[in-house]
């Protein structure tokens, strides 16, 4: 890592002078809150030296001079909802805050598209977006607190990614402050374009390391009026899982496909003080379909429920507002077990996520921790909870590693990547660089290098710099 | 530019060495053939050295280290279908033809996706997908010529992507050839991924600057077997153009949105020796709906039918064969009056067509070459076809320049760019950087730098040096 210069006296002056007094903090107690985000992983937390709080675009191009000048890292912080430790600044320096750049500045529906800056909260997009009767199909679970900047940087998945994709496919356009302090705008409110590179998915998704998006023109779709969400039970993994592709190929276009093993049937059931089908040996499956009037959704819930039937499952009914409980209590339900776990965010082709789960589950009997599988399985994104139970602090260290060196590998075998929508961040930086083509490291690496060549910007994030 | 070297015959040897004498072509009357695409843009028109076919991605990976070590340019070429002289060799040096390297690795139904080397037909992409009972959704209007290669270097457009988006959004996987001869498999078949860069949307589009796509691994989606045709007829330019963002708000999902304008119906029509309703005043919509089952369709044919007839249509029939031969003769159908033209590419947010259309057509009426106006009216892209006529050779020059020089600024006023499908190659080079934002062309050069120091791969296109 190049050398960093510790925040001085005439660092804060010159940030002071850009932002003003008043949104330039020092204070230890304040400057604790943001060490962390919402990992848990205390060992990669730490706090950042000074948090600046830019009111517009030129105050974070001037920020960004001054890092430059002074050899600071920054690291650009959204609401901190990460739970890869991407916005902890691994190297001190600056924290860039961006929630007060709060505006949505246009909605036009005739265009559809909206133009928001970088920290306006999720939510209040897909509100806006509803209340024309149009949406914004970028969906993550911590939307009510998740702000866009952050979406953005870490290409965010979430509820609709089956159908709309991630958020990479919401956007029409970008306004990125380069690591050089110079203002980019890339992208347009265009259905083609062959003019010059794609450089707005190029910063889209690289968490903050390649410039700091500071406002986006997103897409906008029509609402579609009917929605009708199944669930289907099987007694069976596999053929739970199986599911899947069938749907696709039947041409059903989901809106999301969710997958919950029997462990979280129930602990989620449990907690929630609900019993739902087959409680003792259930595998779920929740289905979302939306359409465009209500003849297709009938007809679309008759082929659904013929593929359900086809693929073996045991019960076809209506996933109602129980079941949906059952569903958001599934983290919540595993802290009664253990108060420590770890969470991967692993993503497999579609058509090898029933093999990946059989494969991991079994794999995690080898070991005394406990292992609750979830799967936004449309997506072919699984998220295992592994709890640490009562091993101890060691043990619970040793068997995770040798766990993920057996299951990282079995995933990049199988088409896979370490994250489908978390991102690397700190947390997963050494899985990065150990299990990444070194070709295509030493791409990164030289692209960061060329637009940040003092990796001034977010660094010890995604990839180190050799 | 770089200080490029000639080809010697040193470096021809090392090029036998790699792909052996048979595929490494010196004779004048096969350099001729490599000299032109079919932009007939003659003053941009230059032979190569050398012409070289590789027979697999370890020769291109081997021809690339030559080529550094000797300071010779290289050109990749798919079929030469390009109109804006990508697959020129600007600076001489080495023409690589991919055309060998043409096998279909896989056909995976299941994961629907398929992997081919990037001298595939895309024809031959589309039959297969398609006697899979699945589709290939990039449609380019040279498919049955043009390789998939070239269609992924220049982000190909054409029929379907108003529905279905450009080539870029077709694609999972490329392998690629690193200007510094290292290939890098960038992508992967998954829905979702948050692992490190876009590198593979920064080398699809980038026509053949960033690397050499070897092999592409190409999304399949399931067939609609439902499908209909209408053309639309208003005898009002805005109107016919102002039913584009309703059909898109209505959730109508057409695949395609053509639009012919008036003069476009009439000379198309006496070519085809045909005659359609109101060929006298009359300005077209053609638009494609496909569903996945019949009421579906009938559904949306109605909501069309009721949308077309809001808007103004004064004719709302099926488009048969003779609406698509029509449409298919129109460039054709133009060579009686010039046998000079030139065609723009241009493209603006959908919502800005119609102003952009009339306000042109209102602008062309201050020169004497005459315009016809085609438009992939759904997706913003604009044909402009301007005929020389008998306008003298400087007069044409000059008036087209001066028609350019209002319309390009115009145009990106709008939010629109140079262009919609063809890419910049050559030809758009020179307004390519006059138009584009000074800092994006210099994190394009910058890219380009870093990955290419020589700029050794496709030099001349996109944009220069500085």
């Amino acid at each position: 890592m190049k050398q960093y210069q510790p925040v001085t006296e005439e660092v804060i002056q010159a940030l002071r002078r850009i932002v003003g007094e008043k949104y330039v903090k020092t204070d230890a107690a304040v400057l604790d809150v943001y060490k962390s985000d919402e990992s848990l992983a205390p060992s990669f937390w730490r706090a950042p030296e000074v948090v600046v709080l830019p009111a517009n675009t030129q105050e974070v191009a001037a920020v960004m001079k001054v890092a430059n000048a002074f050899a600071v890292p920054v690291t650009p912080r959204s609401a901190g909802t990460s739970v890869s430790c991407g916005a902890v600044p691994a190297y001190g320096g600056i924290v860039l805050l961006m929630e007060r750049m709060n505006r949505i500045l246009e909605v036009n529906e005739e265009g559809m598209y909206m133009v928001v800056e970088a920290g306006v909260r999720t939510i209040d997009i897909q509100n806006l977006a509803r209340s024309k009767q149009l949406m914004y199909a970028g969906d993550p679970c911590s939307s009510d607190s998740c702000l866009i900047g952050g979406n953005l940087a870490t290409n965010a998945g979430g509820n609709k990614a089956v159908r709309y994709g991630t958020t990479r496919h919401q956007v029409y356009a970008i306004e990125v402050v380069l690591p050089n302090g110079k203002i980019a705008n890339l992208g347009a409110p265009l259905k083609k374009c062959s003019t010059g590179f794609c450089l707005d998915q190029l910063i889209i998704g690289s968490e903050g390391t390649l410039g700091i998006i500071t406002k986006a023109t997103l897409k906008l779709v029509p609402l579609s009026p009917y929605k009708l969400d199944v669930l289907a039970v099987f007694t069976d993994l596999a053929k739970a899982t199986a599911l899947v592709p069938q749907l696709v190929k039947a041409g059903l276009n989901p809106t999301s496909v969710e997958f919950m093993d029997n462990n979280f049937v129930r602990s989620a059931s449990d907690y929630s003080e609900l019993r739902l089908p087959h409680y003792e040996d259930g595998f779920y499956d929740i289905i979302s379909i939306e359409t465009f009037n209500e003849t297709e959704l009938d007809e679309k819930m008759e082929k659904l429920a013929a593929i359900c039937e086809q693929c073996g499952a045991t019960d076809i009914v209506e996933a109602d507002d129980r079941v949906w409980k059952v569903r958001r209590n599934c983290l919540e339900s595993t802290r009664v077990f253990s108060k420590v776990a770890t969470s991967e965010d692993l993503v497999v082709p579609v058509t090898k996520i029933a093999d990946c789960i059989q494969h991991l589950v079994e794999e995690s009997k080898n070991y005394d921790f406990r292992v609750f599988c979830l799967a936004h399985a449309g997506d072919g994104n699984l998220h295992f909870q592994i709890l640490q139970c009562d091993l101890s602090d060691d043990e619970w260290k040793r068997q995770v590693e040798a766990f993920r060196a057996v299951a990282y590998p079995y995933v990049y075998q199988l088409g896979g990547r370490l994250s489908g929508e978390h991102g690397i961040g700190l947390k997963r930086l050494e899985y990065m660089e150990r299990y990444t083509d070194p070709v295509e490291l030493d791409v990164m690496r030289t692209i960061k290098t060329a637009l940040d060549p003092q990796w001034i910007l977010n660094p010890g994030k995604v990839m180190g710099p050799q």
